[in-house]
């Protein structure tokens, strides 16, 4: 690979598939068994066109406009190349590489910019509210919402603005546990650079190793160790932000009765309210003791109580997951295995628990009575360690189905324990229902992977043959899910953010007069309506 | 005492003071001793006089408005009665009840209404809106920085609007841990609604005797197992709140990644934002395994250290305090001990665990070993028991304080664990010297009675002699203490709200942007601005 440009995405993604090259592979010989099985095809790899031979729409932006934007972040940083357009065209939903997939003239962001610091972004948004340029908040282009698509809205233009260079640790403060990072650091970034101090974020969802801390921020991720760690929106002490009106920092405490908490405004505003440049974190010591126990349980009714249980009483583990039979069967808990001999019956739990050697002692072994007790039985710590092993590869393995004629996809929402059954039920029969009426039966796949108190978050897997027309196979099939969502009870989404994708939902999900509380807000931050237009907003 | 009307505030407070007249009694010998020595006054308690004495600014509104509100919630739920005003004009803070004791004309709601339900609420709303009368929502009035002050802000009249009477356990649902209340409830009486299903809600601030449900979620309260159990807004699962645009309703999942968190905007919102009639609340079993432990620390230093040790283990107790030197000496942790011979010297730290017997078990060891670590001295439980039994005492030693000539008040704020000792001395510090330079010198105690893994909140209770101007003492020294919070990078408040008397330095808190999206929203939900006026915008 040639040296990084200052243009290049950081980490260089693949452009029409997830991750890094070196992380694909073809599927294997037991993956090729399982799908000619279920859907009986033959699971043979389509190649897929090069780069180069994808036509993108050409750039809109004037020769004015760039040498405007070059003259804020200079002249390296400010590209309209083919290559740095593409890879900026989308994130990575099954939607997204499909569409990448085409032979149709695609369309991509006009220019990518790539501004060194905070300042830098916000001489952008003033320039760009006054040229009248859309501008698209790039961090990792990890969403699988449409969170990053190119959309000009009103405007003749759209450039994205991808915030790679603002990757410092710029303030650390051991004593309170608080770390002040750059929008633009990547997951394994922000780890090493905490690492050196002898400190962790703990933050690991799925998209860990490309995904950026002011995504994380700007779209409410929640990751595998949020049972432990909390979201990320519970990490967020303090935030910066750029808007075209100007620095909004919030967070004086770690808790505060100062009338609204305004940074629930911004977290999760998913770019249409400004740019999170710098977000201080909640940080912890790195753990030097990890216990590792999987469990089974007889079905999953047993194991959402199990686990349940244990949160309620207030010992959960840092790690906390448990798949459905259905998953566990093809024991997808563990993409690396998926088909193989060590499936066991029931459904699997992972826990893991970090922290001084007194804590994981106490804690680990309350949840082990409190699991054994509950109708679970030990498996040991090994599937618990193949678990964390594969954990970020179930993306990859999405990428090989696709190229082999199989639809995959994922989506999630959430929900009280109450009510998890029923809504599990219902998104995991829409599905089947929209499916099947395509003649294209489903497996359909879930696990418990976020828990609360109160609730607990459901992620679903689809698997099925792919139809003539595969976008429009998941467009009916996702439109029918997210319906049964709402009527359901359930939240539109758990920790895949809202994009293009949901917006359609939002109303369900915050009635009339909370869109239009922020519509409002979104008029005082940002009058010229530039900051990612089709996002969030219905 | 006469039966209670529909308009009688509930429950019945007494109108010049904290609490209920039965909680009230003379200073013991002690604590006169105390203050003879430590400000020279004789400490004698002046008579203050009867309620028939006051004279209220007439009611301002017409019979037709009267007819009106009738119309609406029924002819016993509006009332213009001296009495019913007079319970309602205004909080318990040191102002509030220096001004009650006034003979001047004084401010009162031209009219009390207490509807019986959200349609009702909504109702009122809309017609004030229209006939452009002022809202205050109203309902334990427990306010200490002026959030219940009957502002007219640009209209004529104002009215108290009092919850009272929405007061229904509406829904329960033990699985899930979850009960909808009704925003009038008192803490009492929720907690007896949900004791009768064996479960308990575990808010307990200073002001859970008379607050209400509603005044939690809409000041950010904040219990004193809030180590425990959380924030009142951590608890906070749905909320329906009138506006007069229309119901709002937010929470559709334990956590969720669709957007801003409106609810984030409505919780803190005091009233200025819309009325908030019902909250659905994460509740738990009831504890019937609770252990106390009592600790010394050689100063505030080393018990803050192991206070944050304990949290940041992730081993917090269910309550967790720690008084400093000041305070541990004048026993104030232990109000019905004040100036008594227990007190020990050191800082007293006060420890109490709750839940199911193994996780008590395990918690209380983990942490007796971490707080022993750090510099700690086990006093057994009992200091502990004595703590929880008089912990709802102090407002009402503060209203025997000022009927003898000395001033007490309390304020309070946050920080990181790094900034705690810097606050904790620019605080102390302003108040010395604002109190001293009035010829005043006061006694400043102080405690942490909620921790985070990233900071603390610091509570302070200042006493001295009187100015021959109480109002204009304190004015002068709130103010400087205000100016020395923001200086020193606390929060403004972290548990009192903003209310009248923290709103000039709400700028400080949140910048201006802060406060131009917070006017946007309110233009949005109260476009006539009838909401309590004059109350947290500055």
């Amino acid at each position: 690979m040639s040296e990084q440009t200052a243009t290049e995405p950081n980490p260089p993604m693949v452009w029409d598939a997830w991750g890094v090259l070196e992380g694909h592979k073809p599927l294997s010989p037991e993956i090729r068994a399982l799908i000619g099985g279920a859907f009986g095809i033959s699971a043979e790899t389509v190649s897929r066109p090069g780069e180069d031979a994808v036509r993108l729409r050409d750039s809109a932006l004037t020769a004015d406009q760039s040498a405007e934007l070059a003259a804020i972040v200079g002249e390296g940083n400010v590209s309209t190349d083919h290559h740095d357009r593409l890879v900026r065209a989308g994130g990575k939903s099954t939607f997204d590489l499909l569409r990448r997939r085409s032979a149709d003239v695609q369309d991509a962001p006009d220019a990518v910019v790539t501004p060194v610091d905070h300042d830098e972004v916000l001489a952008l948004l003033t320039y760009c509210s006054d040229a009248r340029i859309a501008v698209v908040p790039f961090g990792g282009g990890t969403s699988v919402v449409g969170g990053v698509d190119p959309v000009r809205g009103a405007f003749d233009a759209v450039i994205a603005l991808d915030l790679k260079r603002l990757d410092r640790l710029s303030a650390v403060d051991v004593v309170s546990g608080t770390a002040t990072l750059g929008a633009g650091l990547t997951g394994p970034q922000a780890e090493k650079l905490l690492g050196e101090q002898g400190l962790s974020l703990g933050h690991f969802p799925q998209s860990f190793q490309f995904a950026s801390i002011g995504g994380f921020a700007a779209t409410r991720s929640s990751g595998q160790a949020s049972a432990g760690y909390g979201r990320f929106d519970d990490m967020v002490h303090h935030l910066k932000v750029a808007t075209p009106r100007g620095t909004v920092e919030l967070g004086r405490a770690p808790a505060s009765a100062a009338g609204p908490d305004l940074r629930e405004l911004f977290v999760g505003s998913e770019g249409t309210l400004g740019v999170i440049t710098e977000v201080t974190l909640r940080v912890h010591p790195v753990s030097t003791n990890t216990a590792y126990e999987a469990w089974s349980f007889p079905d999953f009714t047993t194991g959402a109580q199990a686990l349940r249980a244990l949160v309620q009483v207030g010992a959960a583990p840092t790690v906390l997951r448990l798949s459905d039979e259905a998953e566990s069967g093809v024991n997808l808990a563990m993409a690396d295995r998926i088909g193989g001999a060590t499936a066991t019956g029931g459904c699997l739990a992972i826990t893991t628990f970090e922290g001084t050697e007194a804590h994981v002692a106490a804690r680990s072994a309350e949840a082990a009575a409190i699991l054994a007790a509950s109708g679970g039985t030990s498996l040991g710590a090994d599937p618990a360690v193949a678990w964390e092993h594969g954990r970020y590869n179930a993306p990859y393995l999405r990428d090989s189905l696709l190229d082999s004629g199989v639809l995959c996809e994922t989506l999630e929402t959430a929900t009280t324990w109450a009510n998890l059954a029923n809504l599990k039920a219902a998104v995991t029969g829409a599905l089947t229902e929209a499916l099947s009426a395509q003649g294209t039966p489903p497996l359909v796949l879930c696990h418990i992977s976020h828990t609360y108190p109160t609730g607990a978050s459901l992620y679903f897997t689809i698997i099925c043959a792919q139809t003539a027309d595969p976008m429009a196979q998941w467009g009916v099939t996702k439109t029918a899910a997210c319906d049964a969502i709402i009527a359901a009870g359930g939240t539109i989404t758990h920790h895949h953010a809202v994009g293009a994708d949901h917006r359609k939902w939002m109303t369900d999900e915050i009635g009339d007069l909370g869109v239009e509380i922020l519509r409002a807000v979104k008029a005082v931050v940002d009058p010229a309506g530039i900051l990612n237009p089709g996002k969030l907003l219905p």
